[in-house]
């Protein structure tokens, strides 16, 4: 194939040699190569300063992220059969590891295709598009999917904020089979339905699955504080694994009735819900003199950028401290975070300073991480983002 | 009780109050406490430089590290009373996170007992005393462990490397019960039976059990090679799992004697092995143009010392990347490290420049750590070492 070229600045393609797969539009020599020629979403060779072939990217020229790699050989292009392929390796993964077909089908770069999520929901099958490279690519991305997965529905849920900045419009369109207004979800054998409608980004958060699993062993016997609950996932698992009693909180009243809903269709009867401001919500339960022996703690991004490094770091802190007010003697923190500028070890910092603030023996039992279908490229920083830390807290220990 | 005080130098508070347990023997105010005064083993009350009482410290003369904190209220000493309700605690959290008695029930500091590890294999126990103040509650650890778990025999391994640096002698011997030569250990519904003369540390290393029952979720019909094997730890529960074909390797004649009787007691008649230098072995594999679906590299402490991080880290790269070469066009890598001077960042980019060096995608999956019953002190960073990456890598991919 013939593709234009777009040239590196010097030194810009050492971070790609490294690992990550994004040119950022200050990398471009954009004197031999103006940004300007390129129309959103087209395929282009990528070529070092020296004029070494890099491979192929999409452009989009007016994205910060302007160019992503589609592959490190100069003469692949995105192509159907290509992206099939992909779309293909990444099943093959998904099928190893998991008994039943619900989960993260493909991770963006993580799966080799920059720019798209696939969700898995049995035969419903939730897509989001979020850059221009990869939205020229949609037809390709449905026959693919119906080609490897034969699903009842396809869901086109181009709805996200990252489309704006692509330049793509915002919509949600059945792009095959009837309409889906509930999503029937089965984790770590527990059934939960969310409302396509409102649901968060693809309607479930897989990322967390391991995490969940393994407060599933902590929980049988235990009160169970489930914070930032959205539609359940932490609490009704802890319940349908043996807790005794479980409370959601989270501030959305969709959320909430989702909870109710999602009990109901456990044939759970001990699920309580707090709707309000989660902080609010926890400093009233310390007044109260609450205690559980299981808090659950699972924010939005407290850190969304950079700049906001500081507030955020001190919001999980208030955060932490609050949780382990909570905990009875001997209690179980699940502290997580999905901000991806806050390190494993600063969240592990966190605790310990909350812990030994309020005189608590702190032991971290497990550190998790998001799941196998959200794979890690170890060249790229931005595709690790989950943590959670699990920690036995004592009181009066030493 | 009347404690004799340790002061410490100005500032060397700090440490202690983010959380640490350890003091070391240039933070002591010598001239007001001269270490001299001090017996090994004995306990002792610590005070700040400004008189603030700390707590209370097992204190050893003789040892970088000479004060070890029993408790942050200088009232409390280690009595038997403390030091039973302390185990206790232990087996509390053991009790609820496994089914069987098969864990580490007492990781030192980490439960609050400097110097004392103690693993249980069903109804025999094995202790581990490394330091002076420890050895002085010999007679309470064994009255406290029949006391809690009435087992068949006690075996005390006190040989560590450590007990010669605490100025203590080094011994086997058994506390209690009918000698045993062969321990039945259990780990994720796997049989294994490891020699107690002879085999390392305790005897088995429960600190990889959570890694190695996620091995098995990625094992059946795999081939797989365990490198660094021991007595088969990762490669027999692979084949129980239903790998079709494993290769253990390992140096020491004895564990590969141990590979052959776990293999046979497990009924398995697919288990290879190398007796020999496993970078050695895996050169040869190479240029044998073997491959395998998984390998495993569970090497010892390449960087023992701070002094060996550079060699230690080379060593790590060139393992990983011989490993890496060993793998089919889609295999899994599971890199391993018990070097608590290897950080799990570090092992990953080894994992990425290896993964580059050589033209492979590799997919970080998932990222293990030690068990939940060796719990990491987030104050002590000595207490967390154990690090695992499961990789997918594919060739040909991007």
């Amino acid at each position: 194939m013939n593709f234009p070229v777009l040239y590196l600045r010097k030194g810009a393609e050492r971070r790609l040699r490294a690992g990550h797969l994004w040119v950022y539009s200050n990398e471009v020599d954009t004197r031999r190569s103006p940004l300007t020629d390129f129309e959103a979403g087209v395929q282009a060779e990528l070529r070092a300063a020296n004029d070494k072939p890099m491979g192929t990217v999409f452009v989009n020229p007016h994205a910060l992220i302007c160019g992503r790699l589609i592959s490190r050989n100069a003469a692949h292009g995105m192509t159907s059969q290509r992206l099939t392929d992909r779309v293909e390796m990444a099943l093959v993964l998904r099928e190893r590891l998991f008994d039943r077909p619900f989960y993260r089908w493909v991770f963006g770069d993580s799966d080799g295709l920059s720019g798209l999520v696939i969700d898995r929901f049995d035969d419903v099958v939730v897509v989001q598009i979020s850059t221009a490279g990869m939205e020229q690519m949609k037809e390709s991305i449905v026959r693919a999917v119906q080609r490897l997965a034969h699903p009842r529905a396809i869901i086109l849920k181009n709805d996200g904020k990252m489309r704006k900045v692509e330049g793509l419009n915002t919509y949600v369109e059945q792009a095959h089979g009837p309409e889906i207004d509930l999503l029937a979800v089965e984790e770590n054998g527990v059934r939960f339905e969310v409302p396509v409608e409102g649901g968060q980004k693809t309607g479930w958060f897989y990322d967390h699955r391991m995490n969940r699993q393994r407060l599933q062993a902590y929980a049988p016997g235990k009160r169970v504080l489930d914070v930032f609950s959205y539609v359940g996932g932490w609490g009704i698992q802890a319940a349908c694994a043996g807790a005794t009693q479980v409370t959601c909180v989270d501030s959305s009243a969709s959320a909430i009735e989702s909870v109710h809903h999602n009990a109901k269709i456990n044939g759970l009867d001990n699920i309580e819900t707090i709707e309000g401001d989660a902080f609010e919500a926890l400093k009233a339960l310390c007044e109260e003199k609450e205690k559980f022996d299981i808090v659950v703690l699972d924010p939005p991004a407290l850190i969304p950028r950079r700049r906001d490094q500081k507030a955020g770091e001190e919001a999980y802190a208030r955060l932490n401290q609050l949780g382990l007010r909570l905990l009875d003697r001997d209690g179980l923190l699940v502290s997580a975070s999905c901000s991806m500028h806050l390190s494993q070890e600063k969240l592990t910092d966190i605790i310990r300073s909350s812990g030994r603030k309020i005189d608590r023996f702190v032991q971290l039992l497990e550190q998790g991480h998001q799941a196998p279908d959200h794979p890690v490229v170890p060249g790229i920083p931005e595709t690790d983002y989950i943590k959670s830390c699990f920690v036995r807290s004592l009181t009066g220990f030493l």
